[in-house]
């Protein structure tokens, strides 16, 4: 069974092949860049980056384009309010743009720490200006959008299709008192692809209707289109962009190119934080930086970037996650047993001795590769795929106790921890902190010699300096532990 | 005596005074991002990045914008050749923009190495061709410019002061067999501001001239108008882009805006390698990310990236730079010294005894603050203001020998390295990697009772233990040095 995507257009799971054999084209909705982002985005951008990860993994070359949106998007989803990025530019007393970079930085800056694999192109909103301009004139060619005093305005009634992605009916919007008549549409479930600017707004651009900025929509189509082709392979976002924003692509996208804009329209539930909505009034809006040094009255301590990645991987991407400090707790808990295995594997690794790989081991490890691929295969089942990885660390754990083991066999299961917990769920690491390696071997090395002092003392019953050495070991935070077979130490 | 920056307009020192009070606006010429970068871009952004701290510690609120040219830098200079990234990007099979995001991280992450402050504004050029457009249609309006074929030049005989920054006369340089006639152009000195695209050229946009790209000179005049107004402050680039890619900046914003472009323009020299201009085929292009790491054959050793930092400060911004192993090695060592004085007077300051700052040191300190903002006002002299810091070097050193030091003189001494060293120059942080810092107080611990343990084992001349401990901690990396008033170690 090949790999299968819950896709939302048909809602069911479906095969998925590309367009072009061997190469995959995804695109992403990407943050709008007037804050630092939360744990909201952490839960989107793993999601994706998992799937990047893992159809990288089945050979794909993928060409992975997510947007950065840094102009468009208000604050009121309906074409009301104002652009979110200048509304905070102002109450920085900075300009939009160099908000932006702040933002964009610090976004960059997350995703790193959470060990998502850079898009290869970033594209920006404010950058593709003429891209979307273009798309707005084809509209308007086309028959699919009108102006009106500088504003352009999306026709719904003129896209039979609009609705097909989130299931609903227009009629049914319009009858709903949700969406507010406006005095310049036909038909209140129009939308603006292109807004006139007053003068005071800071991010204008010159259009054939005159000075504005595009509508939030406008820019994923003809970024996406640009970068990525008509007709892309996957794209992906979430849940609560479903409608308006993707309903809306689809319209723009579909209208001006008159082919299916997106095979596979992949969406990816919301979190909670301690089982409500995140919000700045209910004081549960924690940001990843707050999360990963625990400055937030919600969290007991800090979380390692990887452990809530875990916890992330822990549920499927289209159930709804709560994050509570007991749920970071566990997964962080989770995290540490994986990586002090992989650490403990490659430690021994070094030392063991040479022979052909176990074959019982072998086997175990084919059985563990298929059923972890059954599970992602499986539209992403990163939870089984993650228990798949314990198996690993049980097995680890065991072989490393024998004396026996071989270091080809150790190799073996490390190759394994690599491709699946490192290349593809992005849990384990390649190298764990070199440099703090290097000066770790050294306190090695000085506490082996002490202890051999203590035990030289204790042979010549100079009880004294045996316990001194105990005690200023213990001072500087290294525990002793006698054991049948030797002394052992651990940082206490 | 304020701050005199030399001006390359007129070319002589003159005072600084910004456009409005307290604010200065700075455009610096970014990298084109087809590459990593190399020991040359470290010498251009380490100065610019020097100047920008300075003026913040004078006080201005300094808005700086630098570009990222990802579009329209040719092979050759002269209008000619091909586009710089899309030729990169053909040989590396990448979308031109998957390889401008590629080299656009890169060069930030170098940047961050070298401690350089970022941009408040990085700017892109395919993100703003938008304006770039208009900029060519108001020069065409106003005749400063005439369309050929689909490509827009700008006829340099309408702008009288054309060669005003580089002294270069017009009628010497038709006469000058260096450029090419063009059948397109009216002027063999006129330069491309619209270059028309062939069909296969990737990156292309609509213009009212056909489809295509803009000329490289382009995006800095609209950039740098577009952030920072008509007139700006500061203009910072490298000398050989005086001519002619400044000159034709000035042409293009004077003539479409008619006011001055560019209140200061300052200009780096040039670096070489070995004695040699850089180059491919010399063997002695260094990149800065082989030069933090030492993977050049032309480098003996790894260079920490603050000790290239020191390196370029050592000589004047306006002075030619040779960077060589020796060189490198040197500045290494001044660095080091500097750092490892830092950490001792932090380390003492948090045992030394309480009580007044020792007014000599105070008169000393304030002497030295001056000297430092003298050299700085003197065009930005950081040889000089470099060797001030190592006079705080060698008061330091004297006072954390002297036990009476209080903790508030050297908290004085700390704030004017942290001031001075840290802040404007770069040069000293204010936080020396924590975590290995706790690791490096367990190996003093453990090295600490080893010495001890050996001091007891030769007293009681037991000298084969005493010995067995030296050669076990040197096995350990850690070699004892013997002095009279006891045991130090350090790391071999």
């Amino acid at each position: 069974m090949g790999l299968h995507l819950h896709n939302s257009l048909s809602r069911r799971k479906e095969e998925f092949k590309p367009l072009e054999e061997g190469r995959v084209g995804i695109y992403v909705c990407g943050p709008t860049v007037y804050g630092h982002c939360h744990l909201g985005h952490a839960k989107s951008y793993v999601s994706f980056d998992v799937l990047v990860r893992y159809l990288r993994y089945l050979g794909y070359t993928v060409s992975y384009v997510q947007n950065i949106t840094d102009v468009g998007h208000l604050t009121d989803d309906a074409d009301e309010g104002e652009d979110k990025i200048a509304k905070a530019a102002v109450k920085a007393h900075k300009h939009p743009m160099a908000l932006a970079e702040i933002y964009t930085r610090s976004f960059f800056e997350d995703m790193d720490q959470l060990n998502c694999v850079r898009p290869d192109i970033s594209p920006r909103a404010s950058g593709h200006i003429i891209e979307q301009i273009e798309l707005v004139k084809t509209l308007v060619e086309k028959g699919y959008a009108y102006e009106v005093n500088g504003s352009v305005y999306y026709d719904v009634a003129k896209f039979a299709e609009y609705g097909k992605l989130s299931g609903r009916n227009v009629e049914e919007m319009v009858a709903g008192a949700r969406i507010e008549p406006s005095p310049d549409k036909r038909n209140p479930v129009d939308f603006a692809i292109w807004k006139k600017a007053e003068p005071n707004h800071i991010m204008q651009w010159p259009s054939p209707w005159g000075m504005g900025y595009p509508g939030w929509h406008l820019e994923c189509s003809a970024m996406a289109t640009k970068y990525l082709g008509q007709t892309i392979d996957i794209h992906g976002g979430g849940l609560e962009n479903q409608f308006p924003h993707h309903e809306c692509e689809i319209a723009q996208s579909e209208a001006a190119n008159g082919v299916p804009f997106v095979r596979f329209w992949i969406h990816h539930n919301m979190v909670t934080v301690d089982g409500q909505k995140m919000g700045k009034s209910l004081n549960n809006f924690i940001t990843l930086k707050q999360a990963f040094v625990g400055a937030h009255e919600r969290l007991t301590r800090r979380y390692e970037p990887l452990a809530v990645r875990q916890l992330i991987l822990n549920s499927h991407y289209r159930s709804p996650l709560d994050f509570s400090d007991a749920a970071l707790f566990a997964a962080n808990s989770g995290y540490q047993r994986i990586t002090e295995t992989v650490k403990a594997l490659r430690k021994h690794l070094k030392t063991a001795p040479e022979g052909a790989v176990d074959s019982s081991v072998a086997e175990q490890l084919a059985t563990f590769k298929t059923r972890f691929e059954e599970a992602m295969n499986d539209d992403l089942n990163t939870s089984v795929a993650l228990s798949v990885l314990f198996d690993l660390v049980r097995v680890s754990n065991t072989l490393i106790g024998e004396a026996s083991t071989t270091r080809e066999t150790l190799a073996a299961v490390d190759e394994q921890f690599t491709r699946l917990g490192g290349d593809v769920l992005g849990i384990v690491q390649t190298e764990y902190a070199e440099e703090a390696g290097a000066n770790d071997e050294a306190v090695g090395a000085l506490v082996g010699l002490l202890i051999e002092q203590r035990a030289n003392a204790r042979k010549a019953k100079d009880f004294a300096t045996a316990d001194a050495v105990r005690d200023k070991l213990d001072a500087a935070g290294i525990v002793l532990e006698d054991k049948p077979d030797g002394t052992d130490w651990r940082w206490k």
